[in-house]
């Protein structure tokens, strides 16, 4: 079972692979696909998808997920968020792979323990979740968007899925507990 | 030259290919993509890049239009807006075809010489313009999307555009004289 997180955007699309071995999360990958900053609109998803697509063939992962967009303030940054996560679905659903969605405070919430965690926080966990330091910020992300999905499970793939979280739980709460003896 | 205007969204998208033969708008064709209702988001965004790549590959066109982003109250289809317009624009630049976005108000006033006009009306004017009646209200906007990017004209392909577009503001004169006499 391995899972792509996304983390879209139109100049830094973070993107990090986990795998569930023998109940324990492992890290396979992480990276942040940046096009050119000052290439047009187009040429930027081009580069997008055909990265996001080179990814996914070599790391070959059998489930994705992505966070669902956060309507904030800024309608026009949420719109061209749109354009980045319209073109990641669209290779994640050509590469025939379940897509979880998740909600931004949902991810924050299953590795950190808080609902709006920051970037640090989040990346300090999985830091200790996974053992490794993610590449930046919007890897970090996606990595968390990964092992939620992976705790959240995928309804309709099947029910073991929710015995394996067991193992997770398990992580987290020591994770957690880590954290709060620092 | 040869022109593809697209009104995006994930329920419908429409498309009009327009072309400029010595000096006159000819129709080439139109029509909507309209994934199943029932299908999920990845899903619909794929058949809707499916369908348009074969548009484009069977009608050929050599550049492209797309209505800017409608910022409006509702910014939650705005977001799925956004998603189907990404893919839009992702297909066009695979194409290699340049992309003149346009305003949705600028293109209403191109066509119809008013900024709010309705559904209809911009159809009635298509219908005058073109001597076609169009298949349904998202083609006959996309042709008003084409149509406009004509008139505009592409700054970065060559200047003679801008003398094309003689031809079409007489014809788009002549055609607001014949509404206005109805």
């Amino acid at each position: 079972m391995r899972i792509i997180g996304i983390d879209p955007g139109l100049r830094n699309t973070g993107w990090g692979i986990i795998e569930l071995k023998s109940n324990r999360l492992v890290h396979v990958a992480d990276g942040r696909i940046s096009p050119p900053p000052i290439s047009l609109v187009g040429e930027r998803l081009l580069f997008l998808k055909n990265k996001l697509t080179v990814i996914i063939e070599k790391y070959d992962p059998n489930l994705s997920a992505i966070e669902q967009i956060f309507v904030g303030p800024g309608t026009g940054s949420s719109l061209k968020l749109g354009m980045a996560r319209g073109v990641s679905i669209l290779v994640l659903a050509q590469a025939g792979l379940s897509i979880k969605e998740l909600a931004p405070k949902l991810v924050k919430k299953t590795v950190t323990g808080y609902g709006s965690a920051s970037k640090d926080q989040i990346k300090s966990m999985i830091e200790k979740l996974l053992n490794i330091v993610p590449k930046n910020e919007d890897s970090s992300d996606a990595l968390a968007i990964a092992i939620s999905a992976q705790h959240v499970g995928y309804d309709n793939i099947n029910s073991k899925l929710l015995d394996d979280n067991i193992g997770l739980n398990s992580a987290i709460a020591k994770a957690l507990l880590k954290e709060k003896n620092v």
